[in-house]
This record gives C-alpha cells, sequence and structure tokens, in this order.
C-alpha cells in the first residue's frame, strides 16, 4: 500500500493529504438545508451534511490529491450516524481513486486490537462471507501498549494490502510531556518509538525502500522530524501541523528524503474550511465552497514544491 | 463520578467491572435466532444479538455489581450497526443503575480531543439542544500525546459529572516495550505517566480522596501494581488482566489500599463467557447462559474478597 501511495504522489506531483474532519460550523447553509430535507435538525442530517460536504470536496480535488485522511472523532461526536457517514466518505473517496488513511489513533491490547483491525483494515464474516467494515487503507495507531498491541494488525495489512502510521512525534504542543522524555540509554522516547516503528516495518518494506508501516511526525517540531528522517530511512511519515497549525513548507522540508520522497503533508482546517478563511473568502461564496478547497490545494501544493524543489 | 463508583462499590461489598466485550462465537443460537427474525445474518443482526445479549447479562448481575466496561473495539468491528449496540448497551446498563466505563482508549490533539470528549462523555448541539451521543460514565484514553490531549475532557467532566481512566501499566505481555523503559530522571514511563494522571486529577478529586482521573493498571504485574497504589495515593485503579488474562485474586491485592478500596477489577471472557467455561458448562445450558454469568460474578466476588478481606 505504501508503494501505491509513493506511486500517486509521484503521479500527481503533489503530496498532500486532505483531512476530511468537518465541523458544523464549517457547513455552509445549502449543504445543510439539502441534507435536512425540511426535517429539523437530527444526527442524521448532520451526517447527511458532513457527507455532501465531504463529497463535494473530494469531487474538487481528487485529481489534485493522492490521499484524504478523515478524523473519525469528528464523525464519533454524532453518534452512530455520524460513524456511517465516515464509511460513506471512504468509500466514495476511494470510488474517486483516493488512498483513505483513517485517522483514529486507534490501540488495544491482543485481540481486542484484532477488533480494530478487521474494523478499519480487515473484514468480518457474515453470514459466511466476508464484510468489510470501515475500508480505510491506511489506520493510524498509539504504539503506548507496545508490540502486541501493534502486531494484531499484521494478518489484515498483509490480506488486503493495508497500512498503519503510528504516532511517533505528534503535532500538538504538549507532545514533549512523555515523547520528548529522555531516556537512560540516552534517546529520547520519540526515538525509541521511531525505532520500535521501523523494527515492526521491516517485513513489511515495498519497492521504494519504504514500509506500510509509517510514522505521524508532526511539521511543528521541525528539528525532531529532521532527525527521524535521517534516523528512519525506511519508515515513510505522515506529517500534521502544517497551516492552522501553525507549521510552513519550509518547517517540514526536513521530514522528506534527498528525493523529495518519505513524506505526506496533511492539512484539514485550511483546505476544507478554506471558504471561510480572509485569504479565500473575498473570491468564493458559500456556493463555491469547494472550489475554494481546490484552490487552497493548489495553493499548498505550489508551496510543498517550491521547498522541495 | 469516582465518588459515585466508590459507594456503589461499597453498597454492593464488590469491586468487580463486567466487561461486556462480545464475541459472535459466545452468543447462543437462540439469541442470534431472536435478533436475526429469520433474516441472513447482517451486520443489523450481530448488532441487535449483541444487545440482546449484553440485556441478558446484565438483567443477571445488575444487582451484583457496581459497573461494566464495554469495549468498543468489539463493537465497531461491525460498523455502524455495531456502534449502535455499543450506545443501546451503555443505556440499558444506566437504566438498571450501573455506571459504564467506555474502554476506547480514544486519544488525539486539542479541539480533535474535544470531540472524543463531546462523543463520549459530554454533549453535541443539535437543533439548539443538546443531545448526548455515547453517554458513557469514564473514558479510558491513551497518554502518548500528552497533558493538551486530557485536558480537552475536562469541560465534560465537569459538565456532566464523568471521569476518565488513563491508560498508565497495561495488562498485556509487550506493554513494557515502552511502560517499564527506564527514563534519565530514574523513573520508569509508566511511573512517569502515572504521576502525570495525579497531576491532571488534583482538580477532580471527590469527599474519599480519589480523583475522577484514574489509572489503568495491569493485574498481571503485581510488582508495578504495588508500587503504583503507594506512590498514587489519590488515583483509582481500573484493573484488567484477572481471569482469562491469568492474574489471581492475590496478583491484585497490592492494587487495593488498606481499607480495601482503590481498585476496580474487570473480567469480561471470565464472566460473559462463562457458559462455554469448563467450570460452568456442565452446570448451565446455553438458555441460561446469563445464569452462568452471574454464578461468575459470585465466584469473583468471592475471590475477591478473600484476599480484601
Amino acid at each position: 500500500m505504501i508503494d501505491r501511495l509513493i506511486e500517486s504522489i509521484c503521479a500527481k506531483k503533489n503530496p498532500t493529504v486532505v483531512g476530511l474532519d468537518p465541523r458544523l460550523s464549517m457547513i455552509p447553509d445549502f449543504i445543510k438545508e439539502e441534507a435536512y430535507e425540511g426535517k429539523p435538525e437530527s444526527l442524521e442530517g448532520i451526517a447527511k451534511a458532513f457527507f455532501l460536504f465531504n463529497k463535494a470536496i473530494i469531487d474538487e480535488t481528487f485529481d489534485l490529491i493522492p490521499a484524504v485522511k478523515p478524523q473519525i472523532a469528528m464523525y464519533e461526536r454524532y453518534g452512530a450516524p455520524g460513524v456511517q457517514a465516515f464509511i460513506d466518505t471512504v468509500a466514495y473517496a476511494k470510488s474517486k481513486g483516493l488512498i483513505v488513511i483513517g485517522d483514529g489513533k486507534r490501540n488495544d491490547i491482543a485481540s481486542t486490537a484484532e477488533a480494530y483491525a478487521d474494523a478499519h483494515i480487515g473484514s468480518v464474516e457474515v453470514d459466511g462471507k466476508p464484510v468489510i467494515p470501515f475500508d480505510e487503507d491506511f489506520l493510524t495507531v498509539n504504539p503506548y501498549m507496545g508490540s502486541d498491541s501493534i502486531t494484531p494488525f499484521f494478518k489484515a495489512m498483509r490480506q488486503y494490502d493495508r497500512g498503519l502510521f503510528v504516532l511517533v512525534k505528534t503535532s500538538n504542543p504538549s507532545s514533549g510531556d512523555m515523547q520528548d522524555m529522555k531516556m537512560a540509554n540516552g534517546l529520547t522516547l520519540y526515538e525509541m518509538t521511531g525505532d520500535l516503528v521501523d523494527r515492526w516495518g521491516e517485513e513489511f518494506r515495498g519497492k521504494y525502500g519504504y514500509s506500510d508501516i509509517g510514522a505521524v511526525v508532526g511539521a511543528t517540531y521541525p528539528e525532531q522530524g529532521t532527525n527521524l528522517r535521517k534516523r528512519l530511512p525506511h519508515v515513510f511519515f505522515l506529517v500534521p501541523g502544517y497551516g492552522a497549525q501553525g507549521a510552513t513548507a519550509q518547517d517540514l522540508r526536513g521530514c522528506f528524503d534527498k528525493d523529495g520522497l518519505g513524506a505526506i503533508v496533511n492539512s484539514s482546517r485550511g483546505i476544507i474550511g478554506a471558504w471561510q478563511n480572509k485569504k479565500y473568502a473575498g473570491s468564493f461564496e458559500a456556493k463555491d465552497f469547494a472550489k475554494a478547497s481546490r484552490q487552497a490545494v493548489l495553493d499548498m501544493k505550489a508551496d510543498l514544491n517550491s521547498v522541495l524543489g
């Protein structure tokens, strides 16, 4: 799956992943009206609005980007209908040829991790046939519980050609509380986690030298990103923190290898909420919100390529 | 919320929490038949079977136990219908006076963690009114991302009197991969995490001295449990690992304080799958699976109380 991601990044000359993290406040009224069908607002109506919003953005951007990263929390917030909107979004994105990174940061032990693997990147047996419940291509996972919380995903990875992105150095201000702690062996915790990710991914390396088990490395910590890039030549990075969280293209240069590969950069609000940003609000009306997203993708692509050369 | 949990433990003289982690293989055929209503097996049918299975176990055990802990992964495995069965299980358990610990190990940064908080222990606004999507009393969370992945839960905790259990030392064999690592400051990572949990919980301490922010401490590591109990006098422990995972009542004695409080012990398969265990299979038929669970709860209560005195 990492090979497919790399090939799509190269074909589209764009290492941008669009974070499909809708909030109700981002959704134009006309989408809500269509979704609510004249009925009072409900969980089902909001879920439908999320799907229509995502669909319009996917339709306007799928030719420019390799992947989308829907954040499950935003959908789970609206209960089971929200979860269904997540699943529908994954399916629609894949129908347009996009790779889908499910951002769930799931984690549990052994047989329970298996249940998350079945749900998100594997399948369950229903009436004697395999059913694929969520169908993401990659899932983000949290490594705090150790190896036997990661290995239960391997079966589904092999069977369905899927991948993982493991949290290593996250983009939030407090990520250092644990991740930057110095260990007795001289490493920081995030370096040690990175080494574990490298080891877990050994058997999943593809033809470009990168593994199906990647790492989440925040663009907001350029020094750590550069350090990890050198340390982990086989680990592909999913890089959050660009745009709304404050990181610039220059900040994340160090997350890429010398060929301009090795990382994919996420922007959520900066793209899906573009029509509400000062930068685009003058040029796009609410009805053209998805066109504003398209312009934001083009601008981000140009910005990233300007430092990648 | 921790006060309510403690009072219920004392009233029922039982620190047992029943893990409602259904697997299809545990569900007797007659429950499946009722749930499937003559139609072919489907995600909806399986979800209904999970709910009916849980309901029967809750009906047979609610008078004996303070709390249940449904594991979200088991429901997410069956897509949106599965998630709805989780929500229905939470509602039914609460209607019987039980405290519900949602085992989701959720984690994310800032505004995304807020979405998980809204979903699980808070509310969302729908048509101008608050709607409570999942309605657990406690949620388990993973601390790898640091303080600003935990503080977004505080608002919902205050507003709805809820709590958290933060992963500190988990029960799985590989938990030491990260959690036992020695830091440069002489502490292990799990001790450092425990100290953070203590600090996060300071403002949430109740009348018995324990905080609404507790810790997950596996019964499979008696020495670490004893160490943490001494180190964290204000942190209540949720203790997995008893029974199917191999820990005995004696192993988890150290997780309790001198008054026999300070911890609640989970058993999942050992209780909900009791009718399939050698120990109970001779005495209970499939149709009495919930009665076997009741007997397993009584046996676990007696076993725990034998070491708590």
